[in-house]
């Protein structure tokens, strides 16, 4: 059969299979044009060439940095960057040498991950979970011994949703329909205006529905996405692999990291300025790194910016279970629109929820979900198409994901234990986030924002001149070096202020409030002894005179 | 703090997160150029204009299918296309009124999702996730009541992997470390050579490892993946997703879906001459849609072409347990090629193999994983860094792609109704591949090659002319329109050949060989009943005489 194919029906084929032709794009600029070539690139490349040289038939390596997707290797993504693998390597040596290093375990507060440190899971949640997993368990009368009446009932009740109770099957591409109903009947609870399940994706966590929307959104660098700055660096990652540009906004550390709309304005008519279609406004609330929690007067200006400019609004709002002062209520971007009386024809809006965060903060369990509404019909089967292409997210993740937007109800037998878990660990992440806070304040050279929400601390170092210079010697940004000096004396990891975006010439760190409350004064009196002996080995003047460094610094806010 | 940052700092710090300064990429061909414009586009479209036109104050959408990234709107996923959307809207009519069709259930033969039709998950496997789901269980009496021994035993060697036991953590962006030993260690066992954990990336299923390969791989449209036609469309799909080119080669129907390396090489060479630059080749081992299992010899010959043109080995060997014929046995190009003296110096070789398939099947759990050997450490640490941004895989998929690897052996208290449930799972594929392909092929009209392997039968229709020239007056593919005339009579979800790329005027369907042994009988006389009136009501000529179509059809084999 092959023989009598001509050239042109096997092109016709590939043409039918790409559905398209498109003009070939020109070659990408070679990495070696790139701002950030990896320092180690030019001895490992050499070698590996003469290596290949050796071996390969062909002559040239098949693949290297030089021929990788450019895109690939631009991205930066700092909450699992290079102080991260150092902080593994450090791990490594301290596990084959437990008297090598002053201290004698790495306190990861890089990233927000709960439950590697020490975070015990909500007990009703995996019950459901375990008895899902194992649904012969629900025919066995000794079962009553182990797991609560109510998680019994519920896991029965997930099992009829999915069709053949098969929990080992490939949902719909969206997600299991009962369970995403499920879900929209808790978000209708939270925010008193209607939710529809068609709405929901399910998704393995909340990033790859941020990497689903650029998709989507990003045809080129001539679009763009205004994100904030300081921000969750998954937003830049994900722009520069798809080929966008990232608009920043920045938010204002002088007013307790403020979103102000005039800004926005004034980033969007730059862009345009530039030739640069903006598509989209991400808003993190509560924000990451910077902890902040929006106020609804705040939220109605940005609804209406979005509408008036016609973006679309991604909310980032997985930490929305996540907050720490009486003043402070969470409010759904969507709650907010919809009191404003826009409905669905007036603004496209994303909200983005994990099953991560909050006071469950379940991260190895990849469960998360967007709700997309104000889509046209023929977009949203294009959003489904990108979503069927992993086929669909993980069952349990789903689960849990119905589970964390529909949990025990007053009279359930498990109601009790579940609010003192909830409350216990609520309320100890904001003992904790005053405690580390007050902390970083009490020290010279350093200023912090309140944490209202989220799961982080973004102080500000004001450095002396001297540890720039010593920063700058040493190849390193300033804060970067400051983490690296950190993580060497104390085992403590926080990710450097660069790796977020912050207004230049300012230096600051992300720290996780997630250590356990138990071991919060150690870690305080750790950083604080680091910090002090920082200081005094770069203080530009002796101690009797003004701090010149840290005032140089500070002159703007 | 805003007010003294000029518009260079602003664009510097927005630089320094995209991480480079590239040039803007010309805008991508228009919606309109594409080959397939949804049909349905130009009405919805219209209305939802004259509706965005009366509310936005912009005065257009913000985003409509001119304005998304054309690569979403292009590819195409067969598996879940429209024959799986319109079945599920008939699922739905049925649910509504069990009267209103000739049937009373859909068999999705669609995807391979043996539990969506029955298959029982085994029952160590799901003994041990239920029990790291909750391990608060393996401190009690009562669970020796609920749990096999080993399960539990089990469960308690996993925890022990994970760091602090937390599997609410995220892992490492590869994977728990202690999981990655022990798959690495069951690869081993089975192909008689060294792996390394740290070789091994853990994934949600091996769909986003497939991806993260394209996305490190395609520059631009000028970069080529050769892929065999008929192809599992998840190739197609990434590869347009990601901007490459599809560089297919041909199967050959008539010797059981045989590769031929010259087939290849004309290929290549043809590619090269149009000024592509073919990166790798795919090869999917077991077959996917075509089910054959490629001999010694030949993968021998695969991996030398690989070497000889500089290729990376994409393969996909997710199929590695679903053997169903005496005379052939699976073996992995890694094992073919270190059998032939090639180490990680001469060949770059990823394979992927996903907990979805198997005699396991647990697709809803989003299990996998790839080994990577032969890439050099610099484009190692991007392949991680493109792992990161999602993080990690979840854990109970991690799991679970640890437990197929090493499942219970001699001795364990599993071990004998492990064997039971696993040969009785096999067992019967085997003989449902068989039943079918005897049942195809004894109707007129249809020649089918032997499921060696895998979860499919893909026979080939010789359709009358009448019954093409019925499909094109229905503006249908003629495959499409008889899966759909099929699925309008008897509810049985097959999907067009042309959705996996097919021989130019050849058309097929693929088949699953999974709906549940005793409902096959059923199947096939439904199947039966439904072909010899289709074929009766398309005839060409009478019953009599020749059936020239049809013959006309088969002249290229």
């Amino acid at each position: 059969m092959r023989r009598f194919l001509t050239d042109r029906a096997r092109r016709a084929v590939a043409a039918s299979l790409r559905g398209a032709t498109r003009p070939a794009a020109p070659s990408p600029a070679p990495a070696a044009a790139l701002s950030r070539p990896s320092p180690s690139a030019p001895s490992a490349m050499a070698a590996y060439m003469a290596r290949a040289m050796s071996t390969s038939a062909a002559g040239t390596p098949p693949v290297s940095l030089d021929t990788i997707n450019p895109k690939v290797l631009e991205f930066k993504y700092a909450v699992r960057g290079e102080i991260v693998t150092h902080a593994q390597n450090l791990e490594q040596e301290l596990h084959k040498n437990p008297e090598s290093l002053p201290f004698d375990e790495i306190l990861y507060c890089n990233i927000g991950n709960p439950h590697s440190l020490g975070q015990q899971p909500v007990t009703f949640f995996r019950e459901v979970l375990s008895l899902c997993d194992h649904p012969a368990l629900l025919d066995k009368s000794e079962t009553h011994a182990l797991y609560s009446s109510d998680a019994i009932e519920r896991a029965w009740q997930i099992l009829e949703k999915i069709p053949g109770r098969a929990t080992g099957a490939y949902s719909h591409s969206q997600g299991v329909k009962g369970l995403r109903d499920e879900i929209a009947a808790g978000i209708a609870a939270r925010d008193g205006f209607h939710a529809s399940g068609d709405n929901i994706f399910l998704t393995d966590g909340a990033s790859p529905a941020v990497h689903m929307m650029m998709q989507l959104l990003i045809r080129s660098e001539k679009d763009g996405i205004l994100c904030p700055l300081p921000q969750y660096p998954l937003y830049s990652a994900s722009i520069a692999l798809h080929g966008g540009s990232f608009v920043p906004y920045f938010l204002d550390e002088e007013t307790g990291w403020g979103l102000e709309v005039d800004e926005l304005k004034k980033q969007v008519d730059e862009a345009r300025s530039k030739g640069i279609t903006v598509r989209a406004l991400v808003v993190i609330n509560p924000g990451n790194p910077t902890g902040q929690v929006l106020a609804e007067e705040n939220q109605k200006k940005i609804v209406e910016f979005c509408k008036n400019e016609g973006l679309v609004l991604l909310a980032d709002e997985v930490y929305q279970e996540n907050i720490y002062v009486e003043d402070k209520q969470f409010h759904s971007f969507k709650k907010i629109a919809r009191s404003m009386g826009y409905t669905d024809d007036d603004l496209p809006l994303v909200s983005f929820q994990s099953v991560s965060k909050g006071y469950y903060g379940e991260c190895g369990k990849r469960g998360g979900y967007m709700e997309v509404t104000g889509f046209n019909a023929d977009v949203r089967e294009q959003i489904y198409k990108v979503a069927s292409v992993n086929l669909c997210s993980n069952i349990s993740g789903q689960i849990l994901s119905s589970l964390i937007m529909n949990p025990p109800k007053v009279g359930d037998e498990s109601y009790e234990s579940f609010m003192v878990e909830r409350d216990g660990i609520i309320s100890s992440l904001a003992r904790r986030a005053k405690a580390l806070e007050e902390a970083f304040n009490s020290l010279e050279g350093i200023t912090c924002n309140k944490a209202e929400g989220a799961m982080y601390l973004f102080p500000r170092l004001h450095l002396p001149q001297k540890a720039i210079g010593a920063a700058q010697a040493a190849g390193a940004a300033p804060d970067a070096y400051y983490a690296l000096r950190l993580l060497q004396a104390t085992g403590i990891v926080v990710v450097p202020g660069s790796g977020f975006g912050q207004a230049p010439g300012t230096y600051h760190f992300r720290c996780t409030i997630l250590p356990q409350e138990d071991k919060i004064p150690a870690i305080i009196s750790r950083f604080k002894e680091f910090h002090e002996k920082f200081m005094d080995e770069f203080r530009d003047v002796s101690r009797d005179e003004a701090p010149t460094g840290a005032t140089i610094e500070s002159g703007g806010d």
